[in-house]
């Protein structure tokens, strides 16, 4: 098995030279995965590649590109400089020539790497999704995995109030193109620095920033003592109001109504209020042809933790299902690039996630059916007519139906292939083909598997049409 | 940038718990990749994604259903309980945790710890394709690459010719799909050895084997003298004669005339002989609506030099450019999983060499273009009407067009977006729409930009219907 494995590799691709190794084959071992790691059966497979097949086609709709990065790149690449706590949680290793290595735990940090490597190759604005598995040694309790996929999308290389706007709207379009409706909340880290400075705590912007930010999982209370702790209990009072964390009384503000509220306590009009003010007309606009509130609502208590996003920053919350928490987030930052490159490489872009989409999706009941998945198959009733049963199959996938073709004759000849609709059905088929004696020439049986009813002298074509449900 | 990455993923998908690392930002670390190891840019990865979704299309429809498998797995799963050769190929490390993990150097080692361990969960015959990244420490010199993405496929569970013959069919619909004619040379691993044991060989079978495999490689002469040494001159004819290496005397045979020769010089008729003559009349009865001459050939020097397979085996060669080499190989192996479990199971699968085929047809210009990668930009006259902008871009979305909207104005209000054509050529972009003043109202212009002409006056519907060609 290892060797076939091997023989495939070695002349089909004639990438790797064949290796020696022998397995001894008396003692089994245990099949078993690492803790934190899945396998894909085919139906949870199928799911999540017609989801990803999905995002990525509104990703292309809106002009945005792939690209793809190693899986493994040196470790100070990964790391910057120094390793820290970090080093506890990546795969992080030495290779055979002594290089240390790591595998990617995000695909922010080979873009930036990947910017800076091919900065005079790329166009700018550059508009890249990039969709990939990434590891983490993170405690695997808690339904924590660690290796998953991310699904990244950026703008760099503009300024633009129409970058950060295009990102959320394709935001909007991904959800929407699966069914789901969003309110992406959204903020600008700029309009709470002022805010703070207004009331003299911009030095603990940091730490304020990071207990606002759990504000939605902690609740108010708890949010409110770690502020008074940090900034007194008046500033904790009034970080709260400013945040809304602490009452409901703004839950009916429009977002130009919020805007101006957070304005007026951040000091008055300002840059910052005007990016956020610019979002919402722009909202207005692109929404000219539709009813309803809107997708941006403006919520101060979205911070985002950590200092590195310095303009707006959003999280996205399916409306049927908002407790599940931010199923898409990101933020603008000024400098995408600056471990590895002079150019400062500024741009907004988000992460979709994509495990939590999946499960709300599931829990929703609006996970897409994997695509293209067949729904029919083709009995054998004589194995030596197989090759007649392709031609068939033929006709049925030239017509755009995916259509099996079963290999083994379950049944003596002139019996139904019971065996074969049992087999059918476990794999979730809605169709059996049932070929007549001469199988491009006679009359064929359709058989509906759901109804257990046989539909009788079919030409291929009928039977495509009624499966196709013309 | 590194805590962005880790913001996103921490609060986004919350896999992870935040990372406490601050890189320093003060020195450059230069942008760089491990030796073997691969960017993609857009242009690459889109052709590369618009590959393998064709490839996938293929399987959908003949009812092969994906799974996927983790990256990294347990080093005695992937080893089995030596290590020898391989060792110093795979990417093999002990994680935090002290286990002996490594990184996969194929998909079929995988797929046999994933059949073994989910036995009672799949339906037999299962006809799975598995698409994704493996890894091998291999020296990196001659364009062997250490990261390359297998893309496998194979039906496990049954004996049957029929399944040999779906996956000969598979991959000729496979590669007909791409636009390119492929002959499948095939052999059947038992015949030859039949022939062995009729001159009295058979003990020396495998060390010939490997002979023969690498006859095309190094040529009649070569071979002749390496089974010389094994099995002395007069042998050795026989064995090229056999193979039809030494001459081209029997390169005008039908399937069926090349069969008998070999089948006579094997000691007369045999299950194998049966087996591949089955092979050739599945080929003519699939054909039956088709002409030419069948897309198997019997060629009786495929061996696939390693001892797994059991049964048939394949190389796959382009009839425009068969120098490149196999790009698609497999066979027969009648022990798929018994490194971990009991159950014996048979099957037959192949392997596309992905890297080897898209260089054929990149020299063939047959590499299918990016799908649905946008050949359309909406040009930004006035920033502030990017909402409008992106609303004129929906309707074009909305007949099926992908369509990027520019960011940035460039240009004083008036004059035309100059650096905006330059932008969208660099791009690759055919067209280029120019809204009127009042976006969604005023009629637009649309630009050619291979010709450099615009066409004004145009309602959204009637850019859509030029720019499909309508």
């Amino acid at each position: 098995m290892l060797k076939a494995a091997l023989a495939r590799i070695a002349s089909s691709v004639d990438i790797i030279a064949t290796i020696g190794y022998t397995p001894k084959m008396n003692a089994l071992i245990e099949p078993r995965l690492l803790k934190g790691f899945r396998d894909f059966l085919p139906a949870a497979e199928s799911a999540r590649r017609a989801l990803v097949g999905k995002i990525e086609a509104t990703f292309l709709s809106f002009g945005f590109v792939p690209i793809d990065t190693p899986a493994l790149e040196y470790a100070d690449i990964l790391l910057g400089k120094g390793g820290g706590e970090t080093e506890k949680q990546i795969y992080r290793f030495k290779d055979n020539g002594g290089r240390d290595v790591a595998l990617r735990f995000d695909l922010t940090v080979p873009f930036a790497r990947f910017v800076a490597q091919h900065y005079a190759e790329l166009s700018f604005p550059f508009k890249r999704y990039h969709i990939g598995k990434a590891w983490r040694g993170e405690n695997a309790q808690r339904g924590r995995y660690r290796e998953f996929i991310q699904c990244d999308f950026d703008i760099i290389g503009s300024d633009s109030a129409a970058a950060d706007f295009e990102i959320l709207l394709m935001i909007r379009s991904v959800l929407s193109n699966l069914g789901a409706d969003v309110a992406i909340k959204v903020n600008h880290r700029g309009m709470f620095n002022r805010f703070l400075s207004s009331i003299g705590r911009k030095e603990k912007s940091a730490d304020i920033l990071r207990i606002v930010d759990k504000a939605a999982k902690v609740g108010a209370d708890e949010t409110g003592a770690a502020l008074a702790q940090i900034a007194g209990d008046s500033d904790a009072r009034k970080i709260l109001d400013f945040t809304g964390v602490s009452s409901d009384e703004n839950a009916g503000l429009s977002f130009e109504q919020e805007l101006a509220r957070v304005t007026e306590l951040s000091g008055g009009p300002s840059p910052e209020s005007e990016r956020l003010a610019t979002l919402g007309r722009f909202m207005r606009d692109a929404l000219c042809e539709e009813k309803g509130d809107g997708f941006i609502v403006l919520d101060p208590s979205i911070t985002r933790g950590l200092d590195y996003y310095t303009g707006v920053v959003f999280e996205t919350f399916l409306n049927d299902l908002p407790d599940i928490g931010s199923i898409c987030s990101g933020g603008r930052y000024d400098n995408l690039a600056g471990l590895y490159s002079k150019n400062a490489i500024s741009g907004v872009g988000a992460s979709v996630g994509l495990d939590r989409l999946i499960a709300a999706l599931e829990i929703l009941d609006r996970l897409p059916a994997g695509a293209n998945t067949a729904s029919v198959a083709i009995a054998c009733l004589r194995q030596e007519n197989s090759g007649l049963y392709q031609a068939l199959a033929a006709r049925l996938r030239g017509a755009g139906i995916a259509c099996e073709v079963f290999v083994d004759a379950t049944e003596s000849a002139g019996k139904p292939p019971v065996k074969q609709f049992v087999l059918a059905e476990k794999k979730g088929l809605r169709w059996m083909v049932i070929p007549g004696a001469a199988p491009l020439h006679d009359a064929l049986t359709l058989r509906d598997l759901a109804a257990r009813k046989n539909i009788e002298g079919l030409s291929a074509q009928e039977a495509a049409r009624i499966i196709l449900g013309e």
